[in-house]
């Protein structure tokens, strides 16, 4: 933290700012400027927050200079973290690939994309049970029913499944079922949820809020991993900008730059960030080019009759294609020079 | 909903549009310009998006027209609604003034808070005792034990209470102590929290998320609405922007063009807007002479011992200050002229 | 400046950026902490920024922590300052409406603008000669024929003129005819015509970009007044954010903000912060209760048959009411207890 | 465009919004909903946004439907533009580098730069002797003198040159000395700037601005094309956004989605959308495989001394490194299955 005083501070307002610092064992280090002085402390940020320093008199303002994560940090723990999904491993060499419907919606339409996914190499289904939809109006999802259908499409196709939770009884209920759990954008500051995924024993797929700084996205997983769960994929999926041509703006330097900050892996759903199915292959490609660990990706065995996100659903063809493409990409930017 | 076809699209692309949208009751209007066709069509917006309409050959986009949401618009219901909680009514002539601490820490300091509030002229009292935190390391409310602080002020001081649910735990608890219950910023999409205090018979502020549009602010309250709930109180609270030197931006123009757009009376939270508690009198002033139904702002007995946002609250002497002032200025504001 | 090191950083890279900051005459405060060092330097931005020290072996990141004005800043000069034009005086007690059309079409349109302006309160005269237009196929003004509508209408009416400028071309023209020249908010970091305006000898209005933070805005005033031209009057026109429901969005609490940092003016334009005539009155009435120097309104005569902005247009009976409101507002916010 | 009438319309309002249409040309398609009236009317979006509807009595809104840019739209002309810049073709099969260092700083430095670049593969070399800078009180460019180097460097190391104009005065100078001609993030709605770089024979490298929409980007492409200058590079440099940790986010989707509405090339330049040079390589990598037609990347002799962005600047052997890995990326994502 770096605390700068007003220029009008006087001795005894710099007196009380280092005693507080003292007294929760840090040392403030002094620094007199031409203008202003400024007092220096390195530690802890959350115990220093605590002081609530800007409050004192002659106190301009706290500039908080360390990251607030910990457990997720590369600082803690430098090798990058391999997560299980039964068959699948993200983190390691091979990007992984989670494909499948936004919504469970039969047997018949699961079992199909589970089967294309599996065919065209992805190892992770995906498929919603419990859908947090913006209007009341629209579907709901299929929950327990759905659930049972994704156990059953896993032991068919031999793929690992994710679906998204929403609270803590869709949790309990999802845990009977699917291999991992997925935590969405609008819960990704849910902290309730957080911790009860914290307290599971399954992979926790943790997307990026619409409007999440990487600090926030990361302290989420802190949530997470300080509950006891150390298996936390990161996901972003698009943020929120002026910029309405697409429905977010995929913010892909965020791969390589919370690579350098956390453990976790990484991947990236080019579906939600763009809204659109014809930029889903180009951002996809993008993404593995960035050094993402993976991606999820939005396939339905017929996208006109979705029920939901058909527009910015892949066909199984076209994941097929895709596919292809980003093992001739992987090969040759993981080869000599890369 | 307007359905605009490629420079491309085939005759028999148009006639497929056209028979989705009769299939479900809807009658498409043909418009041909010089370089293309744009189909209209004029409806509810959840039936047609439920069409899919963007992912069928020869459709280049959908744009829609017309809002989603319809409980809460003023097309249903002319007449704003007053919503009473105790003692007081928001929505009416006279603006409401919600204040208090971020968090309820302990009896002594709830108990000032609420006879400084009441004695302000203040007519609810705010209290956090569930505290969504965005790190986990930090101070995380006093629950049940909060409540039952915040029931022992409402008796002594006469003031109406409020305070945030997380869960529908949280809310169970909440319901027995606490007039009204406040869904936070980064709940705002929460739907199954929406869906449960829209169950309730408790008067519900809902907080418009960081990066929430107005629409899916509406829309966060249609949910509430649709489960039964008629008595919901808008609160906004800034949006997340590029600017730093305030926590938020307050989107303060959002008032009166909310108050266009539905029945339900519409806050403002300055504190939480700003982050700063300089800006909190000039924003709570503007907020009023911009036509919002009341304020809630964050006051505490010593802001410099606060456990929690003690920059941003005002102390029980400047709240009397703001009070007088805001008196001043409605009295100016709805005399002639007005 | 603070100056963070790497984890790993050794002591030579320490000695290195303690060197550099000595060579520029500044001296590094070395703070250890438990997992890393940092190093505080207290002085001038610029000269910090030029020793890039963001490149050097070791250093993770570099955090500014001084502001980068110094001439607008209020630690140059507490006092408010003063501005004159032609009769009016923006910065005191009383706030200058500047009234007038997007553009100046017509003798009479912009003599009755000018007229019914003057009747009204306002003090200043605005409209458009040089228009800076998104589209090469709208109208572009009627550059210097308007400037002469613009002087003619100053006579008549007594009121003083402000137009906007956008090279150095129409700014040489402009000083001819108008009282004020406005640089407009997409041209607020076009440095030459910022150097330009601050080396001519009458009052500028200048605009905040779209996307500007409050420290470019002021940078951008620095500019003007480091070349001389010590009279900028800064307005707030709304900030571009991801909600679309209205123009822009009026980023209100710069003004109370700005006005803390800087000594010069500062005013308000509702109708293009808004882009909605209905908003107009509701955000002008915010804006002198947020403690606003003034506003820059859109009026026009025949509001339907503008060239452009007719839609966030008052006509001349909305102008005479809001006036009006202002005034009741003004006297009782100035008043005892404000 | 459609008109969204209120609630309320007359049957009058309805017939005033139809003979306006009328009048220009255009049929109004009357859409009667169950609560709505809208009218369609397909056409040049300028002609009927001068008609000022949204004034009209009992018009609601109203929303455009069609792209607003024409000549520089797929829908003009759907073959890509190739543009020739010295021996470089821009929007080809092969990705052009155009290399080199934020600013002139003299000769030694900007032959080495150009040395350096063109050994490594670059074909082009960028240099900044016009410098726009936030602060007034940093270095401001090398002008005349930098040209004359840039002119020196072409010839010795055979390479194309770019430098970014920022005025007529600086263009007029420049179109002496190089190749092709920037118009910067901070000028791309400096409309006279726009116009005069139109009216030139050199072809024009246009960078979005920080906050344009991807239509006002292309508007301000359409002002240069519709002046006589077909010659037009876009140029992605990174978005604003409340992501801070980058110095902006690069919209990366953007590079497919314009490239599906113009047929102008675009390239990426990741130095300034990102702000740190470990995000060069990757963010580089990935707006190839994105499909961008070119990359514009900061390289200095010896980063660590440069006058600006250093800390953003590649060092010649990394340099090196990158376009070995961009070599083979394209030659994958090229192949069969591409």
């Amino acid at each position: 933290m770096v605390i700068v005083m007003d220029v009008g501070a006087r001795e005894q307002d710099i007196v009380v700012v280092m005693n507080k610092l003292e007294k929760i064992g840090f040392q403030g280090h002094l620094i007199r400027g031409v203008n202003r002085i400024v007092i220096g402390a390195v530690g802890d940020r959350t115990a220093i927050n605590s002081l609530n320093l800007e409050v004192l008199p002659g106190v301009e303002k706290v500039v908080p200079i360390m990251q607030p994560f910990k457990l997720v940090s590369r600082e803690i723990r430098n090798d990058s973290t391999l997560i299980k999904v039964k068959n699948a491993v993200i983190g390691g060499e091979q990007p992984v690939v989670i494909a499948g419907p936004c919504a469970v919606e039969s047997r018949d339409q699961l079992l199909t994309a589970a089967r294309r996914a599996a065919a065209a190499g992805a190892t992770i289904l995906r498929g919603g049970t419990f859908k947090p939809r913006t209007s009341p109006y629209s579907f709901q999802g299929l929950q327990e029913e759905g659930l049972m259908l994704m156990s059953a499409a896993a032991k068919e196709s031999g793929l690992a499944t994710v679906t998204e939770v929403i609270d803590e009884w869709s949790l309990e209920l999802a845990l009977g079922y699917v291999d991992m759990v997925q935590v969405g954008a609008r819960n990704m500051q849910n902290f309730k949820l957080l911790q009860a995924v914290g307290r599971c024993q399954k992979p926790v797929l943790l997307k990026r809020g619409l409007s999440a700084t990487i600090e926030e996205w990361l302290m989420a997983a802190e949530y997470v991993v300080s509950e006891g769960n150390p298996s936390v994929v990161l996901c972003e999926r698009g943020i929120r900008t002026f910029e309405k041509y697409t429905r977010n703006t995929l913010d892909l330097s965020a791969v390589p730059l919370v690579k350098g900050l956390t453990h976790l892996p990484v991947i990236v759903d080019p579906s939600h960030a763009t809204g659109k199915r014809e930029l889903v292959a180009p951002m996809s490609m993008a993404a593995i080019a960035a050094g993402a660990d993976g991606l999820l990706v939005e396939m339905h065995p017929d996208p006109q009759r979705a029920l939901c996100d058909g527009h910015q659903s892949l066909s199984p063809d076209e994941l097929d294609t895709l596919m292809l493409r980003i093992a001739n990409l992987k090969a040759a930017v993981s080869g000599v020079g890369a």
